[in-house]
């Protein structure tokens, strides 16, 4: 089903087109092969290859071939655009592109638009110190790394919001196809505002193999193609071949042709308000993998087969046929006619590339710090809880949290550079007061029955976390602000995505022209020990201890243990920039311990001591210290010191609070870790520590293993006794509950164990009798739910 | 576009059909909300309804009706199958169904089909001690849970593969249905061969609503929706309604319909060989979320909408009208026709059930290993490496290993019990050799440059981890064997889809009736230290870490020092049952240590001390320790072990290997934990000890705190120091490197910083030349590389 070839180009233009594909076709190859000789001004010799071949050559052509022709509908239409580069292995293509267009130099300037200048180009590629094979921070233009497939077309979506002059192409693979979170990417289109979003042009690049494989979409016939692709709500458009110029004029057209098509829906959007859901276009560009590559290699078909996905002559240095056959296959695209004497593109190779930041490479959305507003985050006093007293009163966490997020949208409403995305859990985890400022995106139909849907909204819900986190990156990585509302345990769902954000981010920083952009927050609630709907499916709190791996000058981690302190941490972040901020918070009603000033001084320090909650005086060392992390844990612990100010009250107990896990690392380990002098005022180094945590128990251990009071470290926390039971209980099937770490107190404090064996065995009785009765009633003993100060 | 309504059903088995549904509706509503009286044969009162109302009713009529008709067709065409019920939070509806047949009370003969048996039914259903929400292990019938959304449909296709007579139902719902990975599964239809496998049947299940929000594929107009399931390659049939009757003769005459086509192309492929590949029916039901329950509560609506999603009536011991409302709703199912005095389901609502394991809930398939073979693994000796001396040769362990797949794939060539997944890895994974014994499976059209597809292949190759790992899943559960090959970098992507088969396996080990299925088994290669080609997104060592934190009576982690010790841990996993088993092995030379019956040994210990590589002797306790675990750590190890001997002759060292990472953890936190004597004869208490180990260094810590020896332990490990360099530059870039590894040993060991300061100054000096010679001729430096026994 090829799409129609119109006379879009002149033959002139079409000239100057293929000139630009062949000079990139002759630079993406040069760097996976040569480290000298770059223009062949002299007959190709071993010394001139690299000693080892590492680059993608097979999809290289095609990405060129977009490159080339979006060049020309950018200079022709002056429409700021980008492109995410799905197969961004072929980083030869990309960074091809970018050096013929200046871009490259301009951000790179000892890398010039002259002989030097490509010498250099070629030789850093996958080069010990140079620069990565893929589409990396490193390369101008890009925003998007392609090296864990499945995440473009997400990308480009969240690029689009909210940027509705932005064109964003998006270059698909059909390998990429085939994943997960690709697969569900395409219902991106029904959340698209044709009013205050720009455009996405998925360009779906059928080169027909993977790694040593056929693609399955590759292998449709072409009505089911067809047909899958109006089912993701597209109007498709084809351009199919293997003759160059033929392919030109089909692509020429087809981009033509997808551009009339925004316009008309942009148009007819922003005029009049159209109400019917638009069918957007998509570009199918089928073509072979490794075009123009060498067709036969020790007599095995290698151009248009998986043989063509790195190196298609491996042996180039070794064997003197595959040497010639390298020589051949750069000389057909003609060099001499495509650079001049000094290296640099000659005017016809030049003459479809747009200027300035028109650029892809030079686009400011792809560096988007660039772009990137103060976020007017309102101050968190303005919600505040009153305290009267430490746990005198209750609050739902991210109840309160939403009346923030409510302004802040409110106050973003006319920059519209602030998202909330999660899936489908933006009420379930009660942050719903968002929807008085704005609804939720939907350009889909609505019923009376639904609520709260907005073709204009800026609340983002699919049933997908890997769509949700591709959005939020996408619109992040484009210098804009949001978060990402999750249930706790299925924050894992994305575990590899954030990696590949983290590694991102840490690159970029390195980076002296990326601009910082706002940081990916995570606001992690429903969280292990409340599901009570749900059960041991639904419980995992191990999201912290991934994110924990990655490098420490991007990520953090916050447990806030109650609303005034999540409100805190939650301006925090929100204000903050290269960060991957983790808040796990509940949104189950919770004592308020702290009052807005308390907590703000208490999450500015990261951890301290509760004074209040323990029984230490100035003339004593304590005798014990409860630690806690998390608003469960911080509840039982509280119960505990309160149980022990009862029983045991000549006992000096110290009651310390950690809201930023990293101040538990070593300094040198994180820039949050304290420093030993600090960390051991709060955890004496001979004192026993019963610290109760609201995950799994080693984390603290392998955060704190190099602190002095390591030896006397003993750490409560979830251990996987899951179910679908009362929230007590699931406490106490994890040894979390206040009278196990009553009984932890009394067991590791030297000489309690005989003198409070009385209070241990009466906290074992209440353990044991609490047992019996939900069993029976189905619900928690009265008198241990919540914390009660003692008389 | 409904379906055509035929005569499928007289009226006497439409009232019977109607009869089964409204007793599984009633008994799914008396779950969530009954205590007693459970027949209501006394007025509705406050103490008859649970403390604590949890559940979902939004999803169960539509599961229940999908039941009710599945009933109907098994017992009519007696062929077995099974149902996988993506919308597993509906545990009430799959419950109901399994009491109603009898497959309940054989399973647990304290909930008789009695009124009794009712009343426990009712009462267990999400109460503390009781039955999770869900449909999870503990539901006879199921091998899915369902929590975690998104791969019902992978392990349906998982269950069909090479069950050829068995036809797998799956319910899909359409909140699951925007999930990243049900969307790539919809491909699955290309792998499932008509000769060998069985049928899957989706029934895509749009009730309209998520917890808050329409679904996407609710909205979709009618022909978009026909595209999208054209375009995924099935023939799609429409049940649409909100009358029971006519939705019930819909149904069956879509069921009567899809089931048809299977035979026609089962019975084509079978009898001649068919070539095509087939179009596979999908059913679409759309009828209301939580229909037939309370249409409207306190004036809101709630039947058809997003509110029936949980807990219709949520007040229902406190407000009398919400009482009032639960009785009118529980009687209008008129239970008085459905369950005779005795409480047990009457004639007319059992007529539609099928008998003995032709019953859903009593099908062998789902309680897999009822049906495991022991797997005709052959013995790692015939594929075993000659070792000579330690290190004196090297060869590709997953190429070796490959060999022994290539067998077994050859033994089970009858049987077709094991299957190799794998996302387009298995020839980069150097596994080929297993093409020679079975191709891949493949259905779509082939040309002549494809290799190795093959119509009825046994070696699965998608590009989405997640399709691998729920194909995987599905084959395991249903009894059979399997293995992904996996870059380990990407098995973060199943990170959450590992989780739930983790919590499976755990529940499902405490569950008598439920027989073990074989193992879990990855084979983790392209590792985080040889990732030449792809650099920085390719590096994440991770999946270990993730993995140790789960449930330690399912966990296992292997990571094999070279290949003779591959195989033998090959061997262990692909014979163990109920366990997730990592292995982590490189596919690049690497040398050869041990003898196939020093590997053996070496890997039934799991750790060892390797007295050939140190320099310790029978009368001196060791000075140091050098600890390994990996196969690129391995060789920094012994190059450093080699180093020290020749420089330093007269210091202790020993060299220990450690295959097994969980005998670090103590004996009580994990089955292999090794004791404190073993551990402390292996690592004394009081000697430094440098560990090099294959990914996050803390790991090591996580899971040693508890040792002795643990204040002296210093680990090396991946520090995220990744980028696309050499294989030596990125073990120097991580202070992993032979000469970090001295330079270690001088600083930890009393007295060695003095005497030795020269070698450290030449271990500097050597990193130092490394840095600058790769830079210069982008490769490593001739005698760094590999590893070399001192003369």
């Amino acid at each position: 089903m090829p799409g129609p070839v119109g006379e879009t180009l002149t033959s002139r233009e079409l000239d100057g087109l293929d000139a630009h594909w062949r000079a990139a076709n002759y630079l993406a190859a040069g760097q996976i092969y040569l480290m000298a000789n770059p223009l062949l001004r002299e007959p190709l010799r071993p010394a001139h290859i690299k000693p080892r071949l590492l680059g993608h050559w097979g999809t290289s052509p095609g990405l060129n071939l977009v490159h080339t022709h979006l060049n020309r509908v950018v200079k022709a239409r002056g429409r700021p655009t980008i492109c995410v580069w799905g197969p961004g292995h072929g980083g030869p293509a990309v960074l091809a592109n970018s050096w013929l267009e200046g871009s490259y130099s301009e951000t790179y300037p000892s890398v010039g638009r002259d002989t030097a200048g490509m010498e250099a180009l070629f030789r850093q590629f996958s080069f010990p110190g140079g620069v990565p094979s893929h589409v990396a921070p490193e390369t101008p233009g890009s925003l998007h790394e392609g090296g864990e497939l499945g995440y473009s077309l997400a990308h480009a979506y969240g690029a689009a919001l909210d940027n509705p002059a932005l064109l964003v192409a998006c270059v698909i693979g059909d390998g990429e196809a085939e994943t997960g979170p690709l697969a569900a990417s395409w219902h991106g289109n029904k959340f698209l505002d044709p009013v205050h979003d720009g455009a996405v042009l998925p360009i779906l690049h059928l080169n027909g193999y993977k790694i040593a494989n056929p693609t399955l979409l590759a292998r449709l016939p072409d009505d089911e193609l067809d047909h899958l692709l109006r089912g993701y709500g597209h109007d498709p458009l084809y351009v199919t071949g293997d003759d160059p110029r033929t392919v030109h004029t089909a692509m020429a057209h087809a981009l033509d042709t997808a551009l009339d098509r925004v316009a008309e829906i942009q148009d007819a959007a922003r005029g009049k308000g159209g109400s019917e859901r638009a069918r957007w276009p998509v570009i199918v560009l089928r073509t072979p993998k490794g075009w123009t590559g060498p067709a036969l290699v020790d007599g095995l078909p290698v151009e248009g087969t998986w043989r063509a996905h790195q190196v298609p002559l491996p042996e180039v240095r070794e064997n003197p046929e595959h040497l010639r056959q390298l020589e051949s296959w750069l000389r057909s695209y003609r060099p001499e006619d495509l650079f001049a004497a000094d290296g640099s593109p000659v005017e016809q190779v030049l003459e479809c590339v747009p200027a300035g930041s028109l650029r892809l490479g030079s686009a400011p959305y792809s560096n988007g710090g660039l772009l990137t507003r103060d976020l007017p985050v309102p101050p968190p006093e303005r919600y505040a809880v009153p305290v009267e007293s430490p746990g005198s009163g209750t609050h739902e966490p991210t109840r309160v949290l939403g009346g923030m997020l409510e302004d802040l949208m409110r106050a973003t409403a006319d920059r519209r550079d602030f998202r909330v995305v999660g899936p489908d859990e933006t009420a379930s985890n009660r942050l719903q007061d968002i929807y008085r400022a704005s609804g939720k995106a939907w350009q889909s139909s609505a019923l009376p029955t639904d609520e709260h849907l907005d073709r204009h909204g800026r609340v983002m819900e699919i049933l997908s976390e890997h769509v949700c986190q591709g959005w939020l990156e996408g619109y992040l990585l484009t210098g804009r602000h949001g978060l990402f509302s999750c249930y706790e345990a299925f924050a894992h769902i994305v575990d590899s995505m954030v990696n590949q954000h983290i590694k991102w981010l840490k690159v970029s920083a390195a980076l002296p022209w990326r601009r910082p952009v706002p940081s990916l927050n995570y606001l992690l609630t429903s969280h292990v020990w409340r599901q009570d709907h749900n059960g041991f499916s639904h419980q995992d709190p191990g999201f912290v201890d991934h994110i924990l791996n990655k490098s420490p000058n991007v990520v953090r981690v916050y447990l806030p243990p109650d609303t005034n302190t999540l409100l805190s941490v939650a301006e925090h972040v929100l204000k903050s920039r290269e960060y991957v901020n983790v808040v796990v918070a509940g949104k189950q009603p919770c004592f308020d311990w702290l009052s807005m000033a308390e907590a703000r001084a208490h999450c500015a320090r990261g951890l301290g001591i509760w004074s209040w909650a323990g029984t230490e005086d100035s003339c004593r060392a304590p005798d014990v210290v409860l630690a806690c992390a998390g608003d469960v844990p911080t509840q039982e612990v509280l119960a505990a010191a309160s149980l022990l100010r009862r029983h045991l009250p000549t006992l000096a107990v110290r009651v310390v609070n950690v809201v930023d896990m990293t101040r538990l690392l070593p300094r040198a380990a994180h820039p949050h870790g304290m420093n030993e002098l600090e960390f051991n005022a709060v955890f004496p180094a001979d004192t026993p520590v019963i610290f109760a945590y609201h995950g799994y128990p080693w984390l603290v251990h392998r955060l704190a293993y190099r602190r002095a009071f390591h030896p006397h470290l003993h750490v409560r926390g979830y251990k996987e006794m899951g179910t679908t039971t009362t929230p007590f209980d699931m406490v106490v099937r994890n040894d979390l509950d206040r009278f196990r770490l009553v009984m932890d107190v009394i067991d590791r404090v030297p000489g309690l164990a005989v003198t409070a064996a009385g209070v241990r065995q009466s906290m074992a009785d209440i353990r044991e009798h609490h047992h019996r009765w939900i069993r029976e009633h189905g619900s928690d003993l009265p008198e241990v739910v919540g914390w009660k100060w003692p008389d």
